[in-house]
């Protein structure tokens, strides 16, 4: 693993069993060697699994598979088993075969049907996947199965990942406690080569698969979907919840667990941002007043996405100038003369000048935190989001470009 | 000026006086010290005068005020004023002042109603520009007006761009030859402080206004709405063509004419994409195949401005799967197993897969070139676009992000 990212949380947290799911990892030599390449989960008959993917339409196979599965019968348990290495995407018809040995061999040795086993794939584009070499440790992953292993699952994962992320919650309900571990992988939205985002959640929460598809996809929209390293979208970007019921508390429409995932989802969500290729800070942009949703987002994500803005963050420039530029090139609602620019406390433009009093000191001074936030108030509507994101660097054309795949 | 780009024509062409124009250029210190930042153009009576200018919602003053002007009566003559140094963009009031005190003393000196005068400012963005500083200027320019000073405008329109950018071209229509003579500047879409893209058009045809609007808005979108350094809009981005009718051809509906002034808008765009901010390969992105031209210019845009394309160009690395990528986040109409790829004439990928007989070295070799052509065919329906870029480097994080502004 290269040089840990300057934006690490200190440790990965301790991961609570959630009864009903066990893990069991291997270094099936997919691409590397010397490291654990390959997770394998078991989940007990009887839990729900929803799922959310990426939206591109160049999809690797395993995608495919596992949007064909999700929502179906899960009373004899379920699997997902990933690899990290080679993310079978552009493989032809080649793809979707490795995908169904790969699903028939978890399903025989875990005595599962294979609409129950779902599977992710991670690494370089456009080469067959060897699945033989995952295959062959099938047997031995199920005989290894333990309730307490996701942190090597959570390394196995990982790919240019600078470190391993996990995050977890509890809430108590009626004096019983819920439980929520998961763990994620990504360093950029995507690299192609090597950097596509997963995340697997699980708790031992009661809830029916419908309910907890729309929960899934809701707060997805609240959390991955606001986060953005180069804007670029993978062809295998997924996640999957599984809740086993194991804890005996049902969950529906509560609002506490709800919160509970959300938090998770969005650590995850932020630790990744934080493993952006590159990266040397952490930045929450913020729109305010804007006319809808849709255009909050627009305003967020042109800031968010912009080079300008994303090297003027790197150079610790308080260039408030480009953050101008991208309101104006987002194609969101926006008036010059009505705008208000923020660098975390410090109101730096408004009705579309330099604020009084804001000086290039003030400025200066704040862009050399590690976390910052960029506000902006659009003074048309009432909508808001916020987005999160990093720098761009020496380091990210380091990666891309100096090193060949 | 900084170190030439790699990509630079070897020479400024020389650009034949347009009878009815003539040129002045001064030092007038606006930011520069050392060199001439302002031009002057005076058009003749009679001429007509078209504009298409940025879409950005935080459009500088100067470009609203020309938005105002354009179709207007310009039987007197008109003139246009260009400042380098400072955008006079998100200056508030204080923008729209500065704007109007330059247009008095050009309509003054030169005896024309304000509303024929035209100015262009770019630079730095959040500055109030020191307009007295060029309006002092005036008289002794309207006093040095040369029909044969045109390559001087082209050097003092310039900001962080390493090279000056000029075309030309002629057509006979019935023994007489009609003249096209343009010039721009422009290095990155836009870096606030400095880059901004302008381009000023003379020619000696005779068309009415109206043709001669359509003409160029149709023209710009096949030119310079074509590419992209780093997906950022400027503020202030203008293109104008002033006909004098000098020439006494009326080119309206010449279809000669049409592809001459092509030919000079396309030849200029290419030269911003060649000075692109630390461009070191001038690339064309041809997309065929396409649903509709929406869908076509999707993908095309999608991998031009990709940064993980852009980086993988800058390494020489033939990694076509983050052009499978590009397209499956278009958002345009894609089957990832109709697409094909090519590099310059190597058929990379088709199928869904890699091609058969394709290697990785041909693609390797193929991407030393200098100038490459990347070609994606979606084989979904009839529509083709190309648009052109340049790859994304070190230098470009120098730029923007190592100096600050």
């Amino acid at each position: 693993m290269i040089k840990k990212s300057p934006l690490a949380p200190n440790f990965f947290p301790e991961l609570p069993v959630i009864v009903g799911v066990e893990f069991a990892t291997a270094a099936a030599g997919v691409k590397y060697i010397d490291r654990e390449d390959v997770m394998l989960a078991s989940i007990s008959p009887g839990s729900t699994i929803a799922g959310v993917f990426t939206r591109s339409t160049t999809r690797a196979a395993c995608v495919l598979d596992c949007q064909s599965k999700i929502g179906g019968d899960m009373s004899q348990g379920a699997a997902i088993l990933v690899n990290s290495g080679n993310a079978n995407a552009f493989t032809g018809v080649a793809g979707q075969e490795s995908v169904d040995r790969i699903c028939t061999a978890v399903a025989a040795s875990l005595s599962l049907p294979t609409s129950a086993v779902f599977t992710s794939s991670t690494g370089v584009i456009g080469e067959t996947l060897p699945d033989h070499k995952i295959t062959k440790c099938v047997d031995s992953l199920t005989k290894s199965m333990r309730g307490d292993a996701i942190a090597n699952a959570a390394k196995a994962i990982i790919t240019t990942d600078t470190f391993e992320k996990g995050s977890t919650a509890s809430i108590v309900v009626s004096g019983k406690t819920v439980h929520i571990s998961g763990i994620a992988k990504g360093s950029g939205m995507i690299a192609p080569d090597m950097a596509t985002m997963l995340a697997y959640i699980f708790t031992d929460a009661k809830i029916l698969q419908p309910e907890l598809q729309a929960l899934l996809t809701d707060l997805n929209n609240k959390s991955f979907n606001c986060i953005t390293v180069d804007s670029d979208t993978s062809t295998s970007d997924a996640v999957i919840c599984a809740a086993t019921g194991t804890s005996g508390v049902d969950v529906t429409r509560n609002e506490v667990f709800a919160k509970a995932l959300k938090h998770v989802m969005l650590d995850l969500a932020h630790q990744v941002v934080k493993d952006g290729e590159g990266a040397t800070k952490f930045v929450a942009v913020e729109v305010t007043g804007a006319a809808s949703d849709e255009d909050a987002r627009k305003v967020a994500m042109s800031i968010a996405n912009s080079p300008l803005v994303k090297t003027a963050i790197a150079g610790e420039d308080p260039n408030w100038g480009r953050i101008v530029m991208a309101v104006g090139k987002s194609g969101a609602q926006a008036d010059r003369d009505r705008l208000s620019i923020w660098l975390g406390p410090h109101l730096v433009a408004e009705n579309g000048w330099v604020a009084k009093g804001y000086t290039e000191k003030t400025g200066t001074t704040y862009m050399k935190k590690r976390n910052l936030v960029i506000r902006v108030g659009l003074s048309i509507g009432s909508a808001t989001t916020t987005v999160w994101t990093c720098d761009l660097t020496h380091k990210y054309i380091e990666i891309n470009a100096d090193y060949r795949s």
